[in-house]
């Protein structure tokens, strides 16, 4: 109880300090401003269609994919290689020019974006794949590739990426590993902790951090790649991964269910880790809320129980070896949750394209809250019975105002994503929900970001989480790693924490 | 191939220095001698009956279990609390008193043994289980606990934990974790950086760091706790874990059989993968020396294919929650490999005796090998295809020498057991061993050290698998953690890098 009032008071001493660092941060004046002779120095490096400086071509890099953070860099760099990487970093560090490392920009926490004229490093030119073993599954390639990409050359082989997630199309696998993303699937493959057999990062200043190996074991040292999953771009670039790719499931089932209220969604979840055991590949939940929006503002959207309306949906994934055998474990499950009234209504999805259209809301929900408008979103981890309480007392705080409370989210792994959706980004509005949503989640000893990290919207709540010594070891390995603090500035850990060393 | 050079020339420069840490390490001048007002401090925060000074009582923590490392400690102290740990690394950094954290004393490499004078920290009192949720299957425990009780324990709440060896009867889940145990379930379960959900861990001056979560997703800041994961006590003290349990699996299946030569054993491999899939839970293999060792030095151990004399044998397990899919899937896949000739014999154990039975004999090698005598053990990671030659070519080198080789290991992990039986530990023996082990396993950028760890045995071997920028920011780590270097000092990381510091 005293670690918890702590928690909350560290956290709330934060947030009195900075709101926001997207806008109360202020430019660290330890770091250089871009000069002419720089840019010359990056365009014999990398050659002149790499280095960008038109205003237009900068604009998309400069903002996110929401529209809600925007900073004001002159400069962004595209390199081809590791070395053009280091070649890069050293300069800036010998410079202390401050740098933002970018993948997909398909971030929701502005890990991504600039603040203010940082020089952004592209990571879209290291493209490569450099080897894949389709007797193990292990996959060496740069960062730069797109997950979806590299998701057909495994499974034209057999093999299937260890994560899969809505912006698939997009993301790439060096900001999946930055970011640790998370995913559908995390469920049945586990984290990027335990998928990533090896990194090749470059640290700031320029030295090549070289662990791209590709062996399943390996107790030589400190992990050192760990540090380099989830630390989004603060303690190095990531430049290559190795990974282990399981093997492609030849049987894929997908149901879609009705349930009646949210104590029975985990009732339902018990007897699907019983009944479908091992063959269990994702456990998804929303609310109707969320349907209705999807529905709403996605074309081609098909409800797949249009005579049921009740307050939660759910999508239940088999993936197995054995089309005989995982059919028959569904059949078995459905039945008995229907049976029993767990289950108001059910589909088994019966072809590929009605498993994509299932897929197609449950994925689809992000995009429709875009299009629905501006969208205040949480990402939090939280024991599931508890889960869904958050969003009915959201609700309720925020009832009469010109906004739409929505619940989704990974249930099997006690993930929910919290969406306030609004006509515009508004101080008043932010008030009803910060900082009641972290202190909620800090009461239940939850994570305030259980996979899109803290990036700039939350590196300074990072105390609701963790406590302040491990706060403060993580500080001491920053330092260790970029003694300038030229790589990401003003994301992850808290300015105040920074500052103060 | 310049990479290569490089890291052979490293590891070379290493072991001209210092061949063996255990004989040609010296002292470190700067750790304090311990004297009698140390002890009495001890005594005051630990109590007389956790204060060890009796030469008789301190002889067994001075040893390793192969009496292949001794030390010469005075002291072993047995906290109780985090708090006494802390207490007691607090004081021991202010006297610059050396620490050798020490659990079931279970290890292969000297990690848990002082070398000198160090004082023995002995987790085995931190042994209560904190809470299980037999929901998610989350447990939290102190460090103390044996693997073996934590099994039975989860296992009657329907879990299992995530990792088995064949020490569970004495091995704690804290040395587990600080040496990132593998064992004989890796393939199925993954390694301990995906199942351990949090940690709680002392540094050298006393801070507790308290990552002690039971979330599945934590995605704020940096995943410190994966540092503590296999840094085999140099870092911190692992005072309690948290991991996630997965669901005993209902119906579980062993199958032993007789294989013609190596390269047949990856066809089976990988077409248990295909038959077998998600079901698979171990491919172990050995060879028929270590067979006939297990025949010879252990008693109650039955041959279950005495007919049959080939040069390999497998283990192959299924854990499922299908009785009826998962024997069929097993009986299919037997039916395929002895049909196609891959197999020359097999047997699939019919209950849990004959399950026990042929796990016995997998699991008896290492202690058959014990009783034979003196051991030089290797722990590699080889891509498979190679695996087996460098068994060959080392009894190919040691012909004619009183010396028995024999190779085992986790086969679906590419990870090779290669041990050299002898009579008594011998320079002139060993000197037909190493380097050349190391060299052969860098030449097909191996790992020296799958899951053993490097301890004492290794330290000055890093360079063979990891390039020296990476054992220098290792280096840089250690400096952050544990400034003075009193945690498990001359472990881990070479002794010419850590004095050059």
């Amino acid at each position: 109880m005293q670690l918890l009032q702590y928690h909350r008071s560290f956290a709330a001493t934060c947030l009195r300090l900075v709101r926001y660092a997207s806008t109360a941060a202020s430019r660290n004046a330890s770091f250089a401003a871009l000069e002419d002779t720089d840019t010359n120095f990056f365009r014999d490096v990398l050659g002149d269609s790499n280095v960008i400086t038109d205003i237009d071509a900068l604009q998309p890099l400069n903002e996110d994919w929401m529209g809600k953070y925007s900073g004001k860099s002159k400069l962004a760099l595209r390199p081809k290689s590791t070395e053009q990487v280091s070649k890069v970093l050293a300069y800036c560090n010998d410079r202390h020019l401050a740098i933002v490392p970018q993948g997909g920009n398909t971030g929701l926490v502005g890990g991504s974006i600039p603040l203010f004229d940082e020089v952004i490093l592209l990571t879209a030119g290291l493209n490569q794949v450099i080897s894949f073993d389709a007797v193990s599954g292990t996959l060496v390639c740069q960062a730069g590739c797109i997950l979806e990409h590299l998701d057909n050359q495994v499974g034209a082989q057999g093999f299937t990426m260890p994560l899969d997630l809505g912006a698939k199309g997009s993301c790439q696998i060096g900001g999946n590993v930055s970011t640790n993303a998370g995913g559908l699937r995390l469920l049945r493959y586990g984290s990027l902790h335990g998928s990533v057999l090896g990194i090749e990062a470059v640290l700031a200043d320029g030295t090549v951090v070289d662990t791209l190996q590709t062996l399943r074991k390996d107790n030589t040292g400190y992990d050192l790649k760990q540090l380099f999953i989830g630390s989004e771009g603060t303690l190095g670039v990531v430049t290559a991964v190795s990974l282990l790719c399981p093997p492609r499931p030849s049987a894929v089932h997908v149901c879609y269910l009705a349930v009646p209220d949210f104590a029975t969604t985990q009732k339902v979840f018990v007897r699907a880790r019983q009944k479908l055991g091992e063959i269990l590949s994702a456990f998804e939940f929303f609310d109707q809320q969320a349907l209705d929006l999807t529905l709403k503002h996605l074309e081609g959207v098909r409800n797949p129980l249009p005579d049921t309306q009740t307050p939660f949906y759910l999508v239940v994934e088999t993936s197995g070896s054995n089309e005989a055998h995982d059919s028959e474990k569904l059949q078995g499950f459905l039945e008995e949750v229907m049976e029993e009234g767990m289950v108001l209504d059910g589909t088994i999805a019966q072809d590929s394209t009605q498993i994509a259209g299932i897929w197609g809301i449950r994925e689809g929900i992000s995009v429709a809250l875009k299009h629905a408008g501006p969208v205040y979103k949480y990402d939090l981890s939280i024991p599931v019975a508890e889960m869904y309480s958050l969003v009915e007392e959201t609700r309720h705080r925020m009832a009469g105002l010109p906004v739409e409370v929505v619940g989704y989210g990974h249930l099997g792994d006690g993930n929910l994503h919290l969406n306030v959706s609004c006509q515009r980004y508004d101080e008043e509005i932010l008030k009803h929900i910060e900082p009641f949503v972290y202190e909620w989640t800090a009461a239940r000893k939850g994570s305030i970001s259980a996979e899109h990290g803290l990036g700039q919207m939350k590196a300074d709540c990072i105390g609701y989480t963790k406590p302040q010594p491990v706060v403060q070891l993580m500080t001491q390995v920053k330092q260790a790693f970029d003694p300038k603090g030229i790589l990401n500035p003003y994301k992850v850990l808290p300015q105040v924490m920074a500052v103060a060393q």
